[in-house]
């Protein structure tokens, strides 16, 4: 079976190496820049470099593939998504792209093709248990998910890295966080209602809101969902400041005679400080809660992942967290185990429960363990 | 007698407005911005709009001139007063330029005219009363200067405004700070050795270290001096992180491939945020501290200025007490009450006790009271 990914950056790279493992998979990887690739070349896999953004780099690339797994940015995301449902094939898309992913359900059913999105760890597995949580009881009275990925070193003042594209991490900052509150959805603004939470292995960590919950919001049947970023603690007032003096503008403004976007500017020089660079330890974490009634009774179902950069494999915990959860969603669609046509959502997998235990376990094989906790 | 101005900025203009209730002085005012000038013509007093950084331009100016006021931003400081020290014009200068003034001493010898440079609040006032505590002393101990001009209203995050060019004010955040500790000549990073004070009229303030001893380093015999620089409480901190980042850096990089300065970039985000408008209320606050002894006892004397904003006149107090301090200097120099030749510190002038007295009863004058106070 042939296998493309799009992008061999810092989540590309090792979702193509665990793939690669797999012996009925033939992988393709395609990046625009060469380096990433080399590493990859080195080890038999095929390296592609294309322009992914050009229509017809990327038909030439996927012409011949069953399943494509997009790790391109964001910003390029729902035309890549498209073009991808347009020519047929199925799809594990991991570019977070911000537009609503439903509008091209008609096309992807019209293809008859599977198209999972936004499959890593929240959204993704953070969709995936609090839906099959959800399930186990009968009614859901509130979801409450914290997720943050954090370099283990805490070098001030951003105490912050990332694997992600910047601009990606500067949206979770900007745009306003849709969440279900007494059954109606609200709008905050990016970084409020702060609140500092202690972790077991990491300490005190600060919670804000963010525009995390997406499908969710229609898909569970819940009347309080929200969805809070973790970073550590005095990092929202440092983002706040940035952001309420203008740095995070996108109008363009004259500096010396150029026209400039303040957030161009701004990612310019964060960027490079908050690249998680080869090596680096991070840290993944997240914990959601479920609370309900069963049988009459109160009832909670916890999860909570606690994840470390590898040094065996030197792989990053945000790409493994990430990447391990695209690249399972894409075996469990070669192997058949999941085979609902039309662009799915994450909780759609939660919806089916032994692609829950599929996920989980193979996660699990790749070090990554979800604990389940259930307070009845 | 003629006095020409240069420059009829935030500070300029009430100097112009107070030099001329003098009957015997006749007053030019210059400006490359026709805006600001529009408010002194209305009042018959002249006013020319000129590029003062033209070397052309400036003789036209002061050619007939018997002193001049330099009110120039700290960029062109040092250029500006050479120029009119060649013409052999006396001067008062308040551009605050980063260079050292000494350099010029010969020049202004040579052409035997009288140049105060410096003469703000701090350094300004600063000096002139610890230069003459310091005489009232047998033996000095410790100078601690703090200073700070801030508005009234604290609007988050910066709480923070000025009358200054703002990269004047990003210098004090930049330039490391030089003061004596053990009667040694110390430099620490500037916004280092936060400590919080608390005063009567505003409340707590943040101080920090920045260079504003200058010259007193050299010119007062005393172990230990150290200026520092009030803020509202927090305002280091978010400095800092702007500072680590490379927001202030100076190196050109390419976003966008346009080449573009950070400093450049971050002052035009910042400088309208910061900007003092007309009619915004800000204060002044000054605490001197100078302990030593006298006739074999401690003695210590304590200098207290706190200026608040002038409705009648809307004058910002900021423009008052450098402003004030400068126009009395002229004064001072007009009536041949100050005659020393060459470069003059601010402190030459506390050396000289009629000259302290005809500045703080010209300023007490205009409502700017220094409070003192000896504790034997």
């Amino acid at each position: 079976m042939k296998i493309s990914i799009l992008g061999a950056g810092l989540v590309g790279t090792p979702m193509a190496l665990d793939l690669s493992k797999d012996r009925n998979f033939e992988i393709l990887v395609a990046d625009k820049n060469k380096e990433p690739l080399k590493r990859l070349s080195a080890l038999n896999i095929q390296t592609r470099v294309a322009d992914i953004s050009s229509e017809k780099s990327l038909n030439d690339i996927i012409s011949d593939t069953d399943i494509v797994l997009s790790a391109v940015p964001g910003f390029m995301g729902f035309k890549t998504l498209k073009h991808i449902l347009e020519k047929g094939k199925h799809v594990v898309d991991i570019a977070f792209f911000p537009e609503d992913l439903f509008e091209l359900d008609p096309l992807a059913r019209d293809k008859n093709v599977t198209a999972i999105s936004d499959i890593g760890v929240a959204p993704g597995m953070s969709n995936i248990l609090a839906m099959h949580a959800s399930r186990q009881l009968d009614r859901t009275d509130s979801i409450r998910i914290y997720v943050g990925g954090l370099p283990k070193k805490r070098n001030w003042p951003w105490e912050y890295k990332a694997v992600f594209s910047p601009i990606d991490v500067i949206e979770e900052y900007t745009r306003p966080a849709r969440f279900v509150e007494n059954g109606k959805m609200v709008t905050r603004e990016a970084l409020s209602d702060p609140e500092l939470i202690d972790f077991e292995k990491v300490g005190t960590l600060e919670a804000f809101n963010s525009d995390g919950l997406r499908s969710l919001i229609k898909t569970i049947d819940c009347p309080d969902m929200i969805e809070k970023t973790l970073r550590y603690p005095g990092h929202i007032d440092k983002i706040r400041v940035l952001k309420e003096s203008g740095f995070f503008e996108e109008k363009e403004m004259m500096i010396h005679g150029q026209k400039i976007k303040p957030i161009d500017f701004t990612t310019g020089i964060l960027f490079p400080k908050w690249k998680l660079r080869e090596g680096e330890h991070d840290l993944t974490i997240m914990k959601i809660i479920v609370k309900g009634k069963k049988d009459g009774k109160a009832c909670t179902y916890e999860y909570e992942l606690y994840d470390e950069y590898d040094p065996a494999s030197k792989t990053h915990s945000m790409a493994r967290t990430t990447g391990y959860t695209a690249s399972m969603a894409v075996r469990m669609i070669a192997r058949g185990l999941y085979k609902r046509k039309g662009i799915s959502a994450p909780e759609y997998v939660g919806e089916q429960e032994e692609c829950v235990k599929f996920m989980l376990e193979g996660l699990k094989e790749r070090g990554i363990r979800y604990h389940e906790k259930i307070i009845a």
